[in-house]
């Protein structure tokens, strides 16, 4: 059955062996993040996606910042993995952020009070949508990316770095690179408790 | 810069004018939702989606509730106007409900209690990741669908008809069927304002 959209649904992973280099241009990365933002959809047609584009040094400042951050949390004996495993993630090439503009949502809110408490839900849909979507397409064009979260901890702080308006919400960070080894295996509940058929 | 999947991504659109047909099979419908439940991912693996297919009398069924539902709560004078638009979701062939298995997500809760407040977050993510996949699918095979948000309000009638868990909560509604008419134009607000590039 697989046609080529559903094959590279499939075929995306978490890669967390990644390398500073990217089989494709800046500008080509730039293409397929702008081509799902324009492509996704959202509640109303709102549009409230944001993404930032971080590549090459202001990728490393990114996971610097983090590892700042969670130097202050984490146990000093257990900071090793942890830093172990941002230092994984700062071996990339870049990192996308993906926001969700409040300002469009609490528009929303105020214009539809009907649908008051479902707005930030569809806006977590919709980023989700995203997400998925770009994950995918990098994925095709032969990059390898996971997706983490170390909101809400460094919102403040990637704000103050990249000049990002203050109701822009981060959701999700996505590191990506040259794939420098697969995914491992992966397990998969059985189908027929998942999905139910009537009719 | 298209590749087909980015292609794929672009067609997909809200369809509304919908038929009683199916240019593909019962099992190529369940196929594809089977294949996107499998492959769509979820936070720490936990494959928390859970989708129920509504066919032909069953999908009938679906929105004859979500009419009787919204007879109660909506004006006499106005709900012509809502029956119109019901009875065009009626007119397809069949809908998929879509939920995030909350029994799951509480299970995430309780053995990482550090992540407690994001589980909820990721998995609504999730959920937009998979409808979205499987919206894109349906449209890929010649079925046009959109996407429905009628729960809360139907959630209890839903579990009652179709034996549906009690922790399955219900996020979202898809109708679809043969397509009997094309979108219209879409409009896009500008990329520059939602994309950001640096380095």
């Amino acid at each position: 059955m697989n046609s080529n959209f559903n094959q590279a649904v499939e075929n995306r992973r978490s890669i967390y062996a990644i390398g500073k280099e990217s089989p494709i241009s800046d500008q080509e990365i730039q293409n397929i993040v702008e081509h799902a933002v324009k492509y996704v959809p959202a509640s109303f047609n709102s549009q409230s996606a944001r993404v930032a584009i971080l590549l090459k040094e202001q990728h490393d400042r990114l996971w610097d910042i983090t590892k700042e951050s969670l130097r202050k949390l984490v146990p000093v004996e257990s900071f090793a993995a942890t830093e172990e495993k941002l230092n994984a993630f700062k071996n990339g090439y870049g990192t996308l952020l993906f926001f969700e503009d409040q300002a469009v949502v609490e528009g929303l809110q105020e214009n539809f009070a009907l649908y008051k408490d479902n707005f930030p839900v569809w806006s977590l849909q919709s980023s989700g949508m995203l997400q998925f979507t770009i994950w995918t397409a990098l994925e095709e064009a032969g990059l390898g990316a996971s997706l983490q979260h170390y909101n809400p901890l460094i919102d403040d702080q990637v704000k103050a770095e990249w000049g990002i308006p203050d109701k822009w919400k981060l959701w999700a960070q996505m590191p990506f690179g040259k794939v420098l080894a697969p995914a491992g295996e992966k397990e998969f509940s059985p189908l027929e408790a998942r999905v139910k058929v009537f009719g």
